[in-house]
This record gives structure tokens, sequence and C-alpha cells, in this order.
């Protein structure tokens, strides 16, 4: 007795190599998750071009670099269909229809097209900018994904996605699939630097394609808890950037650094070598991966093509079936 | 020595048959310039939406009504290509690259969306009617047409439609050809009613489609100058709607039915007569086109499709050598 698969849609802009902040909230899951589910992982360059649109250039190398950086962590080609976004004329279709259902106002008070705005120092929004949610809602439903795994920010996108989808099929008798939220237990991870966020702008990244120098160089650098000016005064590991690390990189050890800490019987940089070498131990078999598919980007190339074919040929029987019930179809 | 064809993007939303404001104010020019121009129709039937997205039905219809009534008049199915817009991705494509490129205040600044907005009534306007000058740049340029008929109502959205194409070829270093402005040189149909403007919504259309009967009741009720309560006062025809009619319709009769009127010579039912007479002369050609096509639906609807198809392998040859220059071909 076999049960279908329920699909997962997932991917990243491809705006630049992914970090540790990305493994942690989403690669990390990701890779848990395409056993259990049917796994798109989208490559959205389309969505880049938002904030990204004066640099096409980054935005083609980034094309592998995010396929490669999602590969080298433990998806499978066999498993996951990677899907690169610009070349799915399915989801520019749907973007525009569903630009009718949605109002101007809707969008400009969802919470996180707000903070993006701010973010990003936009006084004057672009349209697309603004529309993120319409375009994000048509990534999502062009395969009919059942479930989205976001973040707690993101679920007002996913919301205002469901509304979308639900007054598209009241009105046209459509049978889009109303997405739902797989919310991601784990938050986001703070820089080393102190930095609440880790991300590439805030020059604290420490990337899954970083050689172990590079990672030294960040973790050598860590800011620790500042009132240990000296080995002998004992630390408070809850204060301290190295020890969160320990708790999300290193938790078999991360009991046993925190009495050491308090108790003053080890120094910060005793305790940065630990994280150095815990982070290295994840990233070796990445590294491994990464060098592979470096080796052979031709591969990942075929991978992206076949997987783009895959969902086109998805994409383009869902709007066939979407025109004909909006009796667009002479 | 052959000169290319400079290419004419022209068309008409799919919300209903059309009427003689179209016909004065497009359609007439469009049956000359074909002779000039390698001439595109599209049939608007997503642009329809932004107004009538309740309405798929009509929609529906409506794309072989608009046909019929681009055929009827004397659009030569050997020389214009009739293109649906639903069909054609590059279209979609294009509006969400663009859609990058253009703030949302300049689109709310557009006197045009402002006046439309207005005169539809929505307090809350949708996304993509907010879009309506940016999907029309995408209209336009998915064949790189050299030139646009409009209106002068309509000359802001080619001017953002430039403004827009400048800015995607310089950061890009595309080449899609910035489309000109050509003015219509007739301005707009009053109603018979006195209304300024002939439309359906104002309940005062004479459609290409009319029986004679249908004409005669519009042109019977037409309001004529108020003073001229019996036919023996003299009439002023600069304030009668009759009148205007026989500028537009009945350019040989016109100054003779100016004198007749003001000398008190003719009544207001013969001269609504006469105005019947040269509308139906006018008509019963394309009546006659109408009923060939009626009785061939099928082939409108093969006039549809071929165009469509040869639409969308110019629309795709130019979106891949735009994806080129993007970057995001790998």
């Amino acid at each position: 007795m076999e049960t279908k698969q329920k699909r997962i849609l997932t991917g990243d802009r491809t705006t630049g190599k992914l970090h540790l902040g990305h493994y942690v909230g989403s690669l990390k899951s990701r890779v848990e998750l395409q056993h259990t589910y049917e796994t798109f992982v989208l490559l959205a360059d389309v969505q880049a071009l938002t904030t990204h649109f004066e640099d096409p250039e980054l935005i083609n190398s980034s094309i592998y670099d995010v396929a490669i950086d999602n590969l080298s962590v433990g998806l499978d080609p066999e498993k996951v269909t990677l899907v690169q976004q610009s070349q799915i004329t399915s989801i520019a279709e749907l973007t525009v229809f569903y630009s009718m259902l949605v109002t101007v106002n809707q969008l400009r008070h969802n919470p996180t097209i707000k903070t993006e705005a701010k973010n990003y120092g936009y006084a004057d929004l672009t349209y697309g900018f603004l529309g993120y949610p319409v375009s994000q809602t048509a990534d999502i439903t062009f395969c009919n994904a059942d479930l989205v795994p976001v973040g707690e920010d993101q679920v007002p996108h996913i919301e205002l996605a469901r509304k979308i989808v639900r007054k598209f099929n009241d009105m046209y008798g459509t049978s889009i699939v109303e997405p739902q939220v797989k919310l991601s237990t784990v938050g986001r991870l703070a820089g080393l630097d102190g930095n609440a966020k880790m991300g590439k702008s805030m020059g604290n990244a420490i990337y899954l394609s970083d050689t172990p120098e590079a990672v030294w160089e960040r973790v050598r650098n860590a800011v620790t808890d500042p009132a240990r000016v000296t080995i002998n005064i004992p630390g408070t590991p809850e204060i301290c950037n190295v020890y969160k690390y320990h708790c999300v990189f290193n938790e078999a050890e991360k009991d046993n650094i925190a009495e050491l800490c308090r108790t003053a019987q080890i120094g910060c940089v005793a305790c940065k070598k630990r994280l150095n070498a815990a982070l290295n131990a994840m990233l070796d078999p990445i590294r491994e991966k990464r060098a592979y598919y470096e080796a052979h980007r031709g591969e990942v190339r075929d991978l992206i093509i076949e997987g783009t074919r895959k969902a086109n040929v998805i994409g383009n029987e869902n709007i066939h079936a979407i025109k004909e019930k909006m009796h667009v179809l002479i």
C-alpha cells in the first residue's frame, strides 16, 4: 500500500553563497525532510532581482553556488528536484494572475514587507518588491506544493498566499493546493561578533564553503564574555557568543565546556579551538561533497536543467488546467 | 531594395464587443496602418482581468467578439497577426522582470492610473491594476514593436514604458526597442445621449455588431438642440449631438445639413434618418464580413491560434536573448 508523498517547496534566493545561518535555519532540516517529502528546491534567481537587480553576474554565479551548497550539505540529487525559477514560465504567469486578486494595501500592511523595506532602506519601494508575497505564492503553487518550511517571520507571507489561493479557487473553481506552513523549530543564528544575525551584509558570515583557515579567523575573533579579561576570572557562558555556538554545533561537549568556563578551568582560546574543531568536523564532509561538485559543474548544470525541465512539465500542466477554468482557452 | 516594415502593436481588452467609439478612436486607423506597418493586434484577455476578474465567461466570448470586430472592419488576416495575450508566456515573464525597475510611486502618480482608479471606483486598488503600465510595457516589447497608436490619454503610459525600457537596456545591455507613440488624430466619440463618452457602462453604445433596428433605436433617441422644440425653430448644429455624428460619419452631407438646420428647413427626425442611413451605409459591409466570420468561427479560432503561435516564436526568441543578457541562462 503506497501513499503519495506530500510535496515541499523550499529554496534560496541566488544572491550569494550560503552560510551557517542558512544551514541552521533551513538546510539542515531540508536534508531530513527529503526522506519523507518530495522536495523541490527553488533556485530563486528572479526573486533575487527584487533586491539585486543591478548585479546580474552575481546572480548567475550564485545559481551554481546555491545549488552546490544544497547538494553539499546532503541533499540527494536522486531525491530532490532543483528548479531554476527564471526558467519556469508558469510562475510568471501565476504571478500575473494572482496580482489581480490582492490589493496594494494588503501588501503594504504585510509585516514582512514593512520590515524588509525598512532593512533595505527603500524610500521608494519597487513594484516588484512590493509584490514579493504574490510571486512567492506563484512559486509555491506552480507545482501545488503541500508544505512550505519557513521561519516565524515568513508566516504572514504564507497566510497571504493561502488567502490568494482560496480567493482564486473560489472565483474560478480551480483546485490549487492551499499551502500549509511547516514551521522551523530552529531560530535565527546570531553572529559570533555579537550581532543578532549572521549575514553577508553584516560581515560576520561563516560560509559553508569557507576554508578551515577562514572559519578559524571568524572563531578566533569571536566576542566572548567581556568581563573575562584574564583566564583566571570565571566566565558566564550564557552571555558568551562562543558558548551559544557550542550549544548549536557542539551539543555533546556544551555542558562540560560551560562548567569549565564557570570554574575558570578553560580559557577563551582553548574554548574557541574546541568550537573550531566541532565546526570543521561538521564542515569537512560538506567540503568533500563540494569538492566533488565543483569538479563536476557539468553534472550540477545537468541536475538544474533536468530538475527545471521536470518542474516545467508539472507547471505547464497546472497552468493549462487553470487557464481552462479561467475560460481563456479557445 | 526592400525596407523592413516597422511593427505596430495595438489591440483591445476583451471585455465585450467593440462599438463606434472604438471604431473612430482606433479600428479605423488600424485598417489604414496595416498596409504600411506589420500589425500585431493583441486580444488582451489578461489585462481584461484587471477590471473583470469576476467574469471569466465574458472574457472568453469576448476573445472571439473582439477578433471578429477587428476582422469585420477590414483588417486583413493575411496582413495582421492576432495575438491572444494570455497564451504569450514572454509577456508574463517581461512583466515580472520590468516590475523590478519601476517604483510604486511612479505608478501611483501616473495620471491615467489615477483617473482610471477613480472611474472604476476602487478605493482599494489591486496590485495588478496598479501595474497596468508595467504589463502594457511587456505587451509592447515582447515583439519589439516600434510604434503604438494611442490616444492622448495613453501617452503617459507609453512615456513610462519608454523609461522602463531605457532603464532595462542600460542595466542589462539588452536591445529592447524603445516604443514610439503614434498619436491618433481622432478624438473621443461622445454619446448621442449627450454623454461625453460612448461606453458600454454608459448604456449609450452603438456596437459594430448592432442590427439596423438597434442603431435606429439609439439614433432616434439622440438628444438634439434642446431649444428646438418644434420644427419651425431654427437649430444650432454646434450644440447638437446628431450634428457631431454627421461630422464624423457623414462628412459629405454635413455642411448641407447644418445649413438646413439653421434655416429650419429640416426637422430633427429627418436629420436623424439621414445620419441613420450614413451609419448603416458604413456598417453594412462590416455586417457582411461579420456574417462570414460568425459562420466560420473555426477559421477565426485558427487565425487566433496561428497568430498566437507566431507571436510566441518571436516572444520566446526575444526573452531568450534578454535572459542571456541578464545572465540567468546557465
